[in-house]
């Protein structure tokens, strides 16, 4: 088993869930789990209200956290994954099946909070919530019914981050850049990109969504964030000053 | 994968479930993970029609055979394992982790039908249920929190079984960029620190070093390094191009 304190980095991130009944299941399977930091990002409020006052006044859900958008709920995580039933290929993530993907976490979480996403029950994740993704997870479900349940899946993750825990491995990383840090360097570079021409000022969601992800693709030491920002603000101060 | 035809000689067995939406999560995650044939003993004959009817008319839950008890509907397997969050242990029965009791299951299904039962939502498998049994199986939820939602509970034995079964893995690292590529971003960076006075006309051979490390520490995928260079050396055109 994992120690208490290195379950307690993981961050069970929930992104516009509808049904509160997903709400009480997910909560229910981190108590089973003994994971215990649930945050909502833009929950259907009806339903996040209902799952609560069902639950009682303790527990999970009792504490959970809400934001207003994913990137506040995964600010202070070094490693933000998402999970997916594996149709958003397009977006060249990449995509891990979970038994591998659960190895990475755990090492992680030995020293760093981690986020771990589920979208709605609709449409999954959108490509502005998988921009702020460094990979995705995918449950090995069959290609023809490849959609899980939501509470369903979140059981099966988190079984598989405990499953394999116990298993110590040495940590030989750096540690890495949270993503508020990324999130930082992110939104300097765009500014940077449109004063020098780069991009247009027609540029839209698309084109951001792209270098929020080139920008998570770059597995950035922690240590180092500082140094590209303050590059990054320096030029960018140097293009703007000569206009 | 196990090969489809050892899938279906497993008999997913629901006794005396009492909630519709359960058994449609069960038949869900049968599905999600290619599992055919459900069993349910004694259902709550409303919930049973109400799942049926949601589901429309096809797939696992609309060909679920119906028994009248435990014994009819684990007549023709070998083995007949039950699912219990560990209180069961009066019974002297063999409860063996999830991991280790998927393996049997699975060795026993090369050959014969296997019977796994789930118990209901309030009492789980009754002591009558329980004497049908080899053994049973626990999934490892912590002591405090032991008792699993029933559809999430078959969920994440049903992901055991599929999960060790021969495996096939796909590659999750992406091809990382050549020295070649990283000097190239390194020279431009540099040019591109000078022109914004970040770095001083003094700046001498150990801050490009320091640089050079820096660009090496980023762990760039190759297909990412033109895109690189590219934003970096419109930055430094327009830059120059304002002098």
């Amino acid at each position: 088993m994992l120690p208490p304190a290195q379950f307690s980095r993981l961050q069970v991130v929930l992104v516009a869930t509808r049904n509160p009944l997903n709400l009480g299941a997910a909560a229910r399977a981190m108590s089973n789990f003994g994971f215990l930091h649930l945050r909502v990002v833009n929950p259907y409020e009806v339903a996040f209200r209902e799952a609560r006052s069902a639950m009682g006044g303790s527990g999970v859900l009792a504490q959970a956290q809400e934001y207003k958008s994913v990137a506040e709920a995964v600010a202070d995580c070094a490693l933000v994954v998402g999970t997916s039933a594996g149709r958003h290929r397009e977006l060249h993530h990449p995509l891990r099946r979970l038994e591998t993907g659960a190895r990475l976490i755990r090492q992680q979480l030995r020293t760093q909070p981690v986020a771990l996403l589920f979208g709605s029950e609709k449409v999954g994740l959108s490509n502005h919530d998988l921009s702020h993704c460094h990979w995705l997870l995918r449950i090995p479900t069959q290609e023809t019914h490849a959609s899980m349940n939501l509470g369903q899946a979140v059981a099966v993750c988190l079984y598989e981050l405990v499953r394999g825990a116990g298993v110590t491995r040495s940590p030989d990383k750096a540690e890495p850049a949270v993503a508020g840090d990324l999130e930082r360097i992110t939104q300097t570079l765009l500014e940077a990109l449109r004063s020098s021409g780069y991009l247009g000022a027609d540029a839209g969601a698309l084109t951001e969504e792209k270098i929020r992800r080139l920008v998570r693709r770059w597995q950035l030491p922690k240590s180092d964030a500082e140094v590209w920002l303050g590059m990054l603000r320096q030029m960018l101060w140097r293009m703007k000053s000569e206009n």
